[in-house]
C-alpha cells in the first residue's frame, strides 16, 4: 500500500505545490496539463504526438465512450490504453457535465440521471454505481464520480444547493461502488485513502457553483469520503475571474492537503497560473486544440492568428522560444499557407504547438515552485500572457 | 555531365524495367509512386509521414502554387523543399490539366492560356515560357511543360488533333525556355539530354487522347526535343482500360528507351501494374489519399471500408501484411471508431496506410522485375487487387 500522491515541494509565498501522482501507468508530475481525448483521441493527434509534447496524462470522457465505441467494446479491446495505443495515464470524466450539456433531454432523479443520446436519441441511465462500472470497463487510471453540474454563470443559490445535495449523496454511493470493485483499498484513520499499485484511483467532484459557503460545505463533505483526489467541477463556465478565484480558494482551503486537486475544464495560461497559486495541481481543457484548429497559436509574445497575411512571408517558427515538433520544423509562412489552403495538416501542427505550450508552462511552474520563485514567474507570465 | 536516368534491369517477358532517376535531391527508384502534394502538402500528412512511408518523390502543382502561396513567395522562402521541410525529390505538374479543369473561364491562344483563378476570379496568363520560370521559382527537381489537355472519355479526333498541335508547338518553346534558364545542359547527337548535378530536369508531356496514331505522333515529336523524360498526359480520365493500354503502348513503343516515362494521374494497383508492363516508370494519384479520407483502405485482401460495423471489434491491423505506421500501431477497431467519431486523426492514419500500400506495390514490382518474375507477380496481384 502506497500513497498515490507525493508532494515534492511547496511554494513559500502561495499555496502552489509540486507533486507526483502515481497511477497504474506511471508517474504524473504536477502541476500537470492533461490534453483532452474526449473520444479516445486528442483531435488531429496521435499518442506519439502527445508523448513527444511531454503529455503524461490524458483526459477522456465516460459519456462519450459509453455511447461510442461503448464501454463493452473498450473492455473487449483490452481497455482504452491498448485501444488508442497510449501507455501514459488516463483520467475519465464521469459524464456528469456532458449529460448536463449535450443531450436535448435529461431527468435527474435520486437513482441517477436518465438522458437521450445526442447521437440517436436512445434513452440511457447513469447512476453513481454504473458510472464507476463503466470507468472500470474503460480501464482508465483515475475515475471520477457522477455529479450534478449546473452552469456557473448566473445560477440561483436554490439550484446550486439542490445540485450539491444530490452530488453529495451520489458521491457516497460512488465511493461504496468503488470499494466493491477495488476491495484491496485501504482507508486509514485520517480518511487518507491509499492504493495498491495496479488499481485505478478514485476522485470525487466538488460542486457548489459560485457560492463560497456551498463550495466549503462540498469540500468538507468530500474530505470525509475515501477518495484519492478531488475534482473542482462546475467552474470556468462563464463566471468572472474573481468568482472563480474565490470559489477555488473556498475549496482548496478546506481540502486535505495530501491529495491532488484537479480543476476541471481549465484553462488559459493566466487562469492556470491563478489556480496553481491557490493550490490546484491538475488541469485539462479543449480550448488549446479548439483554437488551434481556428489557426490561433499561443506564443511567448502573445496570440498568433496564423491566417493573417503578415505571416505569409515570415520564415521564423510560430514561437521562436518553443521546442515543439511544429516549431522545430516549420515556418510561420508554411503554417499560414496550410491554414489558408484548408489543409488538415494545419490542425495537427497547430494543436501540437498549443499543447506543448501549456505543458511547457506547467514545467516552468514546477521549476519555479521548487525554487521558491513561483510568484515572480506568475507575475511575469500573467503580464506576458494576459492577451492569450 | 551525367545521364539522370539509369536503367538497372529489364523484365525479359514485358516492357517493364527498373531504374534510378537522379535529381538534385537524390535517387528516385523506379517504378515509383509519387504521393500528391498539390498545395505543397500531401493532405493530412507531413514530410515525416511521407519519408516513413518510403516516398522518394512528391508531385506538386504549378497552377496551385502559382496562385497560393505564389511562386514569388516560394522563391523567397528558399523553394518548395525548405518551405515544406521535404528533402526528397519534387516533380511539378505544369498546370495544363488544372487550367483545363478548375477555372470557370479559360481561353487558349497561340501565346498561351488565359484563365481566371478558381479562388477569386482574377485573370492570369500561362505561357510555355513563364511556366518554366514558375517551376524555377518553385525550385522543384523535375519540371513539366505546359500542355493542352482535353478530357479523354469521348473526345473528337478534331479536338484531340488541335490540342496536340498546340501542345507540340508549346513543347518546342518550353524546351528553349529551359535552355535559357539552365544553359549548362548538354544535348548529345542522339538527342539524349544529360544534366549537371544541381540542375532541375525537364519532362515533356505527350498528349493525343485515345487515338494511337496521334499518340505515336506526339511521342515521336517529343523524342526530337531535348528533355530528360516523358509524361503521358490526358489519360485516366474516363477512357476504358483497353483504350488506356493501347494509348500507353502507342507512346512507349515510340519513345527513347533511355528516358523515364511518367503516367500522370495513375492510379489503382491494377492500372499501375498494367502500365509498368508497358514500360511506364512513374506514377502519381490523389485517389489513395482521397478514398482514405472516406474510410477506404487498400489491403492485401481487398478493400476495407473501415466505417463498416464489422470492424468495430476487430483487433487486427487494417492489413496484417502491411508494415506502415498505422498497421504497426492501431487496430481496425480503433480506426473504425476514429472514422465514425469524425476524428481528423482518421484521415492521417488511413492516408499513411494507402500511400504505403502503393509504395510497397512498387517495391515488390521492382524486385520482381529484377528477378524476371514480374509477369507472375502482375498476374497474381491483378487477381488479388481486381476489386480495389
Amino acid at each position: 500500500m502506497l500513497s498515490p500522491f507525493v508532494i515534492t515541494s511547496k511554494d513559500p509565498h502561495s499555496k502552489a505545490r509540486t507533486g507526483i501522482l502515481y497511477t497504474r501507468h506511471g508517474a504524473v508530475h504536477t502541476p500537470v496539463f492533461m490534453p483532452v481525448a474526449t473520444q479516445a483521441c486528442v483531435k488531429a493527434l496521435t499518442d506519439e504526438d502527445l508523448k513527444n509534447a511531454g503529455a503524461e496524462c490524458l483526459l477522456s470522457n465516460t459519456y462519450h465512450l459509453y455511447l461510442r465505441p461503448t464501454t463493452q467494446i473498450l473492455k473487449q479491446m483490452g481497455g482504452i490504453h491498448s485501444f488508442m495505443h497510449w501507455d501514459g495515464s488516463v483520467l475519465t470524466d464521469s459524464g456528469g457535465f456532458q449529460v448536463y450539456s449535450l443531450p436535448k433531454f435529461r431527468k435527474i432523479k435520486e437513482e441517477g440521471v436518465t438522458f437521450q443520446s445526442h447521437h440517436d436519441g436512445s434513452k440511457h441511465l447513469f447512476t453513481p454505481e454504473n458510472v464507476i462500472g463503466f470507468e472500470s470497463e474503460i480501464g482508465s487510471d483515475i475515475w471520477t464520480m457522477l455529479d450534478v453540474c449546473i452552469h456557473a454563470k448566473d445560477p440561483s443559490k436554490h439550484d446550486a444547493r439542490e445540485a450539491l445535495n444530490i452530488t453529495k449523496r451520489w458521491a457516497e454511493r460512488a465511493a461504496k461502488a468503488y470499494e466493491k470493485i477495488v476491495p484491496e483499498q485501504h482507508i486509514s484513520k485520517e480518511n487518507d485513502i491509499r492504493f495498491s499499485v495496479g488499481n485505478s484511483l478514485l476522485f470525487g467532484i466538488i460542486q457548489g457553483a459560485i457560492f463560497p459557503d456551498l463550495r466549503k460545505e462540498a469540500a468538507l463533505h468530500m474530505v470525509s469520503l475515501p477518495t484519492h483526489g478531488y475534482c473542482i467541477g462546475g467552474l470556468s463556465l462563464g463566471e468572472t475571474l474573481e468568482q472563480m478565484n474565490e470559489s477555488v480558494l473556498a475549496v482548496t482551503e478546506n481540502l486535505a492537503e495530501a491529495k491532488p486537486r484537479y480543476f476541471m475544464g481549465l484553462g488559459t495560461p493566466v487562469e492556470m497560473l491563478n489556480a496553481m497559486e491557490r493550490g490546484v495541481d491538475m488541469f485539462d481543457c479543449v480550448w488549446p486544440t479548439r483554437v488551434a484548429r481556428n489557426g490561433m497559436a499561443m506564443t511567448s509574445t502573445g496570440r498568433v492568428n496564423i491566417k493573417n497575411a503578415v505571416y505569409r512571408t515570415q520564415e521564423i517558427p510560430l514561437d521562436p522560444e518553443c521546442d515543439c515538433y511544429t516549431c522545430r520544423r516549420y515556418s510561420r509562412a508554411y503554417l499560414c499557407h496550410l491554414y489558408r489552403s484548408a489543409e488538415l495538416t494545419s490542425h495537427r501542427l497547430m494543436s501540437i504547438h498549443n499543447i506543448r505550450f501549456l505543458i511547457r508552462l506547467t514545467q516552468r511552474a514546477r521549476a519555479a515552485i521548487e525554487n521558491g520563485t513561483f510568484m515572480q514567474l506568475k507575475e511575469e507570465l500573467v503580464e506576458k500572457y494576459k492577451n492569450i
